[in-house]
């Protein structure tokens, strides 16, 4: 198997599920099981997160099979007891799934998938459904704070060279892109997404020629209309000065230079430099193009300075103050009976839930209520039918759609909580009357784990 | 395509080497560059670095080719000039690379890779390369650390749920056993690179059961030499006696209960409980593993719990203390010209480099010197050449050798850099005379970037 290339494998999971895939069907354990997928906590300094990966999600639960070389090497490997491949050999995945659509916003203990199909099924998605989920809602939601912050200004995904392996560099120009990035520079993010994508040059391709004039010239001829030059290789407003130059001499040619990009040093103090250079020099059209080391909290600070557009990478694409989010797929419920976990400081709640969502008169959200699925309330219910024995319910949205749905997201945000910072108070998430009485129920069967629930 | 196998693509590049590439075309500017990746600086608390991912480097740089459906996209996305498509069409890797063998512990502005070749190939290797190199080097980093503190206890990597994808997931397994982990839960790196892959059970088996005894069995039976229990799913102590009492019952037919697991509470005290339980209850060979929110900071504060093994996921796979290196790939010649960016805060050294290693008479290292290439001194030299015309050089060497070169390495280190802290001083490189001199010539001549280097 080539390493780059089989990240699809069924066996890219962890090896307990198919431990567990073992036993329950020894022991004959195929009923329905619901398995919520959901966030412990906020990160310090969050306020929420935005819900992603659902697309590739359910993609992946769609095709989700074992191909006859992964069949061999469990034949093989000497973990698993007869007849385990030939029973995994039919496994397909064959039940429902509810979720938050994409671009959503959400908060702690929310489920944003439920999974309800038979038990080995529903516990085998686990794995690579986090993995997915996981990722693409972490880069979300950083994404969603840039977006917040940036005042209106361009924002482009930077990161591939830095993300954590291929996936995650394509997978992050979604993710950003959904929440209101931009494009990507991401070159794969075009065919594969529909995403746009944006590329200028690097401090290379300036060192490359034996002067800077010189690389600018060549950059400017090969692309006559849409050439964005990098100027701060050696001085930054030096560099304007010859982009000036450089412009009024190529543009009886018809090649117009569409901008510059600052990379290092202080961009607020060189924007304002090289705007008036530019400006002076008949280029009060050029674009002002920034990068380096930027974040939310960067873009925030720079947002009046005159800079068309940012360049966000590294940090966007690692989460890089908040490189993973708490988040777990847990079984609620199996065979008609609700199931809690009560770990020291781990404990879930029980049951099928879904989340309501009250909106106040000014049109933010004001609270969200999580209760048990058969409690119907007042309110949007977040959680919708996504699939359907085994399929998906309805065609996939355009990321145009998802993108539109997290812009009305973003704007029912509560003043507080669009800030960089902590927002005191959190946003309310309410945990019904119903679903605390459940919980108490089951803890009382449970306790101890000796006693059966009386069901 | 599809996103989730497509990571292979020629297209999983930033634009700007595609942007790039056709005006290096334009221009004729194919003559000889060399570029060097090196790490800028140490994160905070971190003393060394461990390469890795250079056999996953190599793979890509040899396969590197457009396929036709990629062509296609770049000949009808508008973004480029006529010819462009073409000229790609043909496009292969002809040059060398030279590298720090997998496992060799590095420092900053050490070059670890070397790409010798003609301009447009030697840059659109860039993203790709750093995207691969960053992140196995990130986890190998990581993942040497917890080998250092572990006491010689079992490591084993839990990440992938948490992972930034796909390719994380599946290359963490890689780099961690790699620099000392025993192995991965993540199956799909058995097929893959042949690392031993570990399972036991999670809290939804023992919660889908109605009680955690029956949980036990079930698991036993279906393992009956290798089930490892997880214990803390209501109250680790009374989970242990249900495995004494189980194990009883069980022994006599053949089935023995290989070890137990906790995943929660205080796992230092509880281990020592367990551990009191196990052994009256005559499972004085079973093992205790612990998991949960573990990275080398609580693996060296457990080192002498009576744990056997230990899971580290998340703070692994996403180096959370560190999510990312000051990694980049940067030009140093072209055209048999030394180069040099001068950026703010991101100075080079020019030139084609070598990183000689000293040798103390205990046997730790004690300086690095990084040099010209045709500045030969005494030490070893750390990069050896490993393509050459596009072709490796010698067949990659396996895990297991790559596995006793880290261990070698991880022995030579001086104990001050062997601890979790920062440690003063830190490990000293040393830049050359002629490397510093060569620097300064650079400078003069590019002073402005309005004269020329009379070389």
């Amino acid at each position: 198997m080539n390493p780059l290339t089989s990240t699809a494998s069924a066996l890219l999971t962890d090896l307990y599920q198919l431990t567990m895939l073992q036993g329950y069907y020894e022991a004959g354990m195929t009923d329905t099981a619901v398995f919520e997928l959901f966030v412990r906590k906020l990160p310090p300094g969050r306020n929420f997160f935005v819900a992603a990966g659902l697309e590739q999600a359910i993609a992946f639960i769609e095709d989700l099979h074992f191909a006859p070389s992964e069949l061999e090497w469990v034949a093989q490997s000497g973990l698993f007891g007869a007849g385990f491949a030939q029973r995994l050999e039919r496994f397909r995945f064959s039940g429902d799934v509810h979720a938050m659509p994409e671009g959503t916003v959400f908060f702690p203990n929310e489920p944003i998938l439920r999974v309800t199909a038979p038990l080995p099924e529903a516990q085998l998605l686990e794995s690579r459904v986090l993995n997915i989920l996981h990722y693409e809602t972490l880069v979300a939601s950083k994404a969603a704070r840039a977006v917040l912050v940036a005042g209106g200004k361009g924002l482009i995904d930077f990161g591939l060279r830095r993300a954590h392996g291929a996936e995650a560099g394509l997978l992050a120009a979604r993710a950003s892109f959904l929440v209101g990035f931009d494009g990507s520079a991401t070159t794969l993010a075009g065919p594969v997404f529909g995403i746009p994508v944006f590329g200028t040059m690097a401090h290379s391709f300036v060192q490359a020629h034996d002067d800077e004039a010189a690389a600018f010239e060549t950059f400017a001829r090969a692309f006559p209309k849409n050439a964005v030059l990098l100027i701060d290789t050696y001085d930054t407003v030096a560099g304007a000065r010859k982009v000036v130059a450089l412009a009024r001499r190529l543009r009886s040619r018809g090649i117009e230079v569409r901008g510059v990009r600052l990379d290092s040093g202080d961009l607020a103090a060189l924007a304002r430099e090289v705007r008036e250079v530019l400006d002076a020099g008949g280029l009060e059209r050029a674009i002002i193009f920034a990068s380096g080391n930027l974040d939310e909290y960067r873009v925030e600070a720079l947002a009046r300075a005159p800079i068309d557009s940012f360049g966000v990478g590294t940090s966007l694409v690692t989460s890089s103050d908040a490189p993973y989010l708490d988040a777990v797929y847990k079984l609620q419920e199996y065979a008609g009976r609700p199931r809690r976990k009560r770990s020291a400081g781990k404990a879930t709640w029980p049951g099928r839930k879904q989340v309501y969502r009250e909106v106040a008169a000014d049109g933010t959200i004001a609270r969200d209520v999580v209760t048990l699925e058969t409690d119907a309330r007042p309110g949007e219910a977040l959680l919708v039918p996504v699939m359907r024995a085994g399929r998906r319910v309805e065609k996939a949205p355009g990321l145009d759609a998802i993108r539109a749905h997290a812009r009305r997201e973003l704007d029912r945000l509560p003043p507080r909580l669009r800030t960089l910072g902590d927002a005191p108070p959190p946003y309310h998430v309410e945990i019904a009357p119903p679903l605390a009485a459940l919980a108490a129920v089951v803890d009382r069967a449970t306790a101890g784990g000796e006693t059966r629930e009386s069901a």
